[in-house]
This record gives C-alpha cells, sequence and structure tokens, in this order.
C-alpha cells in the first residue's frame, strides 16, 4: 500500500515510537500525577520530558506552559475560547480548517465578531490584509501555518509582527507544520501555539498541545481533578494543570515525545527537504498529464508536501476510489473541513484529491502514483 | 512490584489489549473518518465496534449516542455544562469526585445554583436525601456509581427512579464501577454515563465516553472537523459528531474494544466476584491490625474494591512511601481529588491511603500487603 494521506495522519510512526509506547503502557503504565509510587513518577518523568522536548522544537522557556489535549482541535478551542469574550473582534483566513472556523461561527452567538481575510487563488494570505482589518476591539489573530487543502505556507512571522506592533494576540494552528517547518514562538511573536502530535511530529493518535506565552490568561475550559489543589472545590489557576484535567494519555504523550526526538536526531531540515523534493516531483510529473488540474502555488518556497489536484470534472471521491481499489494508493477526497478553502481556489463542488507526503515515502512511489493518475486521466 | 493501585488506572492491561493497540497502530494506523480508502474505513469500522461493546455492555441501543472523550473528566464536563443553563439547580453528593464538583462549582459563577447531599460517616447517600433536595428548577442528579476514596456502592437504581418520576435528567459517573459493576440505563433510568475506558474496562489511558439517552440535547461544547457536513460553518447536530471533533484516539478506542470482549468473556460477575474477595480479604486482616483505621461500609454488598485506611495519625504520604520504597507495593495516599468525601470520612488533613484492587491481583499479593501493614504499624 502507498499512503499518501500524512496531512490526517502520519503512517508509519518510526519504530521508536511504537516501542516507546508499548514499553510505557507494559512497564509503567500506571497514572502519571496522581500517585507518588515509582510507577507513576516515572510515567510523569516521561510526560515531563516530552513538554521539554516541545520547548526545544519551539524554543519555548517554560514546560509549564506546554499544555497536552485530546488533539489540536481541543488546543484550539481552548485557546479561541479562552482569549475571546463578548464584544472582541477576531480575524482569520479562508484558508483555515473548521476546528478554527467552527468555534470562532460558534462564539458568534456569544457577541464575538469575527473577520474572515480571504486568501487568493493560490491560497495566499497577504499580511496586509490582514493589517487593513484590524480594528479597535481586535484581540486576536488566528492564522493557520500551512493550508490542509492547497498546503500553502502562510507568512506567519509577518503577521506576528503585526500582532505584536498592534498589541493583538497571535495564534497558530501549526497543524500541518509542526516537526516539519520552523517555528520559533519568540522570533515568529506566536502567543498560542496548537498543534496535533500525530502528524509532523511523529506520535500517535490521541494526542496534541496547545503551547501558551508566559503571562497570558486564559479564560478556564475544563475541570476536574489535577492531583494538585485537591483540598479545594476550585479549578486550580497555575499552568499546565489549569487546561490538563483528568487522566491524561501517557503512554501516548511519551510516544510523541520519541517522535520529536526522532525529529531532532534526524534533522528536521532533513525531514523536509525529502518532503519537499517529493512534492515537487509530483507536482512536475502530475503538471504534464492531460486533465489534471493543479492547485496551490507549485513552489517548494510556498507549498508544503500537500498536494491538491482534480482530473478533468471527476468527482474527486471517484478519483480517490479507483487510486484505492486499483492501485492502492490512499488518499484523501471531498471537501478536507476547510470549506472557505474550497470556495478560495472553486472546488467546493468537485472536492479535490488530496495527496500528502510524509518521511517513510520514496520517490519511487511518486513515480508509481503517477503513472496511476495518467491512466485515470484516460478513463475518466 | 504490588500494584493496588488499579482506581487511578488498571494495571496491567490484558495482553489482547495491548497487542490490538499496536496493530491498529502497525497495520492500519490511518485517520477514521476522514478518508475512505481501506485503512481509514478499517479504522473507522474499529471504532464502531467499540461503541457497539460499549452499548452491549449498559444495555445502550443506538451505538451513536456513545461519545467517545479523552478522559471521564471530559464527559462529565460535556453532559454537566450541556445540560445547565443559567437559573438551573442541579444535586449531587458530597462523595462526588472533583471532576464532578469543579465544573459545577465553576457554572455557580454563571448563576447555576447547586445542592450537595451529604453522605454518611460511611460515605453511603440516602436517596431520599436527594428526593428531599428536589426543588421546582432542578434540571440534573449528578451521582458517582462508587466512591473513589470509599469505595461505597451508590443507590444509583433508587436515585434513578426519584429522577425519573420527578422528570429530572439523571447522570451517573462510572468511573470507579464502568466494567466490574452492573450498569443498565434503561433499568437505572441513566440519562447520561460518563466513564473512562482506562480503569475498569481494561483499555489505555486517553479513552473515555459519554452515553447519551436518545433526544436529549446537549448544548454544544467543543467545534471543529467532524468529517461530515465539511461545507458548513455550524458544527454538526448530529450525535456522535456533535461532541467527536478533530481526529480521535483510534488505536486507543480499539484497544478499549478489546478490554471490553475481554471482559465479556471472562464474565464480568467473575471479575467482580474476584475483586470483592480480594477487598474482602484485605479488610479482614487489615481490621485486626493495631493501629488502622478503616473507612467505608467495609461490606462487599457496599463497597467494592477500594479500600481507604490510616495507620495511627501517620501521614498517609509517609505510609505510602514506605510501602513504595521498602515493600514496592504501589498505592496512593493523600487527598484522592475528593475534598468533600475526606470531610465525609474526617480525612482532610490526614488524607487517606488508598488500597484499589484489580482483576490481576492475586491473594498472595494481599497477605504480603497486610505483613508489610503490620511492621508499619509497628514502627509508625
Amino acid at each position: 500500500m502507498v499512503y499518501f494521506d500524512n496531512a490526517a495522519t502520519s503512517y508509519p510512526k518510526p519504530e521508536v515510537v511504537y516501542d516507546s509506547i508499548m514499553t510505557a503502557m507494559r512497564e509503567y503504565g500506571a497514572n502519571p500525577g496522581r500517585s507518588g509510587h515509582k510507577m507513576a513518577l516515572k510515567a510523569g518523568r516521561g510526560i515531563f520530558e516530552t513538554r521539554e522536548l516541545i520547548c526545544k522544537l519551539f524554543n519555548i522557556n517554560n514546560p509549564m506552559n506546554v499544555i497536552f489535549t485530546f488533539n489540536a482541535t481541543e488546543a484550539l478551542n481552548i485557546g479561541i475560547k479562552g482569549v475571546l469574550r463578548e464584544g472582541d473582534h477576531v480575524i482569520t483566513t479562508s484558508m483555515e480548517h473548521n476546528s478554527v472556523l467552527r468555534p470562532i461561527k460558534y462564539l458568534e452567538r456569544f457577541g464575538v465578531e469575527s473577520t474572515i481575510v480571504k486568501a487568493d487563488s493560490k491560497g495566499r494570505i497577504n499580511p496586509k490584509d490582514i493589517e487593513k482589518s484590524i480594528k479597535n476591539n481586535t484581540k486576536l489573530i488566528v492564522c493557520t501555518h500551512i493550508s490542509n487543502l492547497t498546503g500553502t505556507i502562510m507568512p506567519i512571522e509577518e503577521i506576528g509582527s503585526i500582532s505584536k506592533e498592534n498589541g493583538i494576540i497571535f495564534m497558530v494552528d501549526a497543524s500541518q507544520s509542526a516537526g516539519v517547518y520552523d517555528i520559533d514562538v519568540e522570533k515568529m511573536n506566536i502567543d498560542l501555539l496548537a498543534f496535533p502530535g500525530h502528524k509532523g511530529l511523529l506520535g500517535p493518535q490521541g494526542t496534541g498541545a496547545l503551547c501558551i506565552k508566559d503571562g497570558l490568561e486564559l479564560q478556564s475550559y475544563m475541570q476536574g481533578g489535577t492531583g494538585s489543589s485537591s483540598h479545594s472545590l476550585d479549578h486550580p489557576e497555575i499552568l499546565p494543570d489549569k487546561f490538563e484535567s483528568g487522566t491524561t494519555n501517557g503512554p501516548g504523550i511519551i510516544g510523541l515525545g520519541a517522535g520529536i526526538k526522532y525529529i531532532l536526531d534526524k534533522g528536521m531540515h532533513n525531514i523536509r527537504e525529502h518532503e519537499e523534493s517529493l512534492a515537487m516531483h509530483f507536482i512536475e510529473e502530475a503538471k504534464k498529464i492531460d486533465g489534471v488540474t493543479l492547485y496551490g502555488p507549485l513552489d517548494v518556497k510556498q507549498q508544503a508536501a500537500v498536494v491538491a489536484l482534480n482530473i478533468k470534472d471527476a468527482d474527486s471521491s471517484e478519483v480517490s476510489y479507483i487510486l484505492d481499489q486499483e492501485y492502492d494508493i490512499a488518499v484523501r477526497p471531498g471537501l478536507h473541513c476547510a470549506p472557505l478553502a474550497h470556495e478560495t481556489i472553486n472546488t467546493l463542488e468537485q472536492g479535490a484529491v488530496r495527496f500528502s507526503f510524509g518521511l517513510f515515502n520514496t520517490h519511487e512511489e511518486v513515480d508509481y502514483c503517477i503513472k496511476a493518475l495518467k491512466d485515470i486521466a484516460r478513463e475518466v
């Protein structure tokens, strides 16, 4: 099977990830932060190491500001709802995933205003359009780092500067970039960084995180047991406890740590260069096929290893189905939980077939897929 | 190592649980519900099977009414906040975990009223006290099935009848009972059932669920991508999508399914009887030790395999530390995220040492632990 669906979840994971999850489950599968016995302490230390690795990767100075969540969606909900109150204005973009758009749309019921800045036809956001949208009550700017539909890389450093100059909180959805593209929360002025553990960071499903800038106060989200201040009926205000209640995914977070260590050892730039070369190879060859329409910038400086296309006017689900059934190639069709991004590239009806490349894909797989696309283009 | 901390998380898990998680990760680790390729469909089917197993275990008629969550705390937050609005009244008990008490306390800021019914000194709740607390605006009754501190089994069937007669929504926190004690949502009139996957159900950490009675409308909690109605900026209203956004813990849920299958194959009553006999053995022997104070009903009909005690006026953390360091016995000391329950049994200052027995514990381990307690009682 050829797996080109890494933007949904990376597969496979490095061996060390599977092994560390199994070791954590089998050898010290206690509840971290709840008891004081050796196994619980060992699990707690494993989780703390993952916090430290995340800090190293994104230049965060305090591991306690890393909050582990179920997935990126929860991290985005905690951040967006933690900042915005009635009367506030938020700026976001037409390239966002529903995990950003839907919480914002939901908050409109409670008196939050929003502006959605439109991208150009290649999915690119002009930072000046964001700057022009700033109002007196703008409290938050939320932008994806990389579009999950077109792979377009957003100018987050420039948007971060604009946010800082205007005293606005800046939140980045790094769902498609964390673990592959450089992110420095200091240099890029990122106040809230949300990401999943199971995509570019090579960890398991059931992991995600929100990194909160030192001193940024967010409203409470979920309340429960934290193993701290247990005498009090009020949920503690200190981080990470404020946003981590109930039993966390101990072995999952330890597996995420193994994924990050793997990336650091291999060199993130090496992973990125490999993925870029696969994407460019794919784009160059796909361009030559009659009837194929490619979306996005189609340039490695502006596009990650996520490529959306259509073949003539064939339904994207049909093309994906043929790829899966006849060629054993796994891709994702339809609407990619990003309706305004589809509007932007004019594929709201047809959807798009998305090819997303990962660390373990090869050029041979790309060649095999190109042959398949040629066959399909002749037939549909 | 002797592991008597099963109320925090069960350990070890059955081999089949580890194996099914690894198989799901290695062989079909795709993102369920997002793409249509074979691996994603297989992961989706695995998750659906777990929904069906949960239905079988708790007599739920529609698998779509089972919502997978990060843990029981999230399930409790979704249920409590989904029901209660300004002006509503909620009844709960002094035996609840902070995962119930803290969300309720938080909602008081938004005009929700609460009554906390007090248990007797053995942690027992009188259903009549709940009935007497009902007011015109009582919307919800939340009760734990089994106390995580004293193991006291609550009369949830009677409380369910009272709720039904009075048209009040009934929510049960089954964190300490799911997978060991009979729960029938129809017979017990349970409208909302919240539980973790990683305790009695023998699944991994990072899993939990909320079962919602057919037709009960809860307010939206988290919004994001669901892989459904992707064209819409409004989060879908259908279950389970309404409360499942973002990538779920696929391999974890599949592992949870393996845990439930294991329980069904082995017979839940066999597991319960084994745990009861361990707890009774422990209680009988511990009673004889000079200086030991045991809490709770101390009777298998009224108490699960969770036993709290103190030795003279020794700090519970000190006793646990000695058990861990000198005898390699893992228990939990301190306050057990249930401050009012400690008030009820008068251990708010000393805390309590909690011994919680599981499926894989043996009578030999209990005997070894009793010997250790005798030594410690002589020394402290």
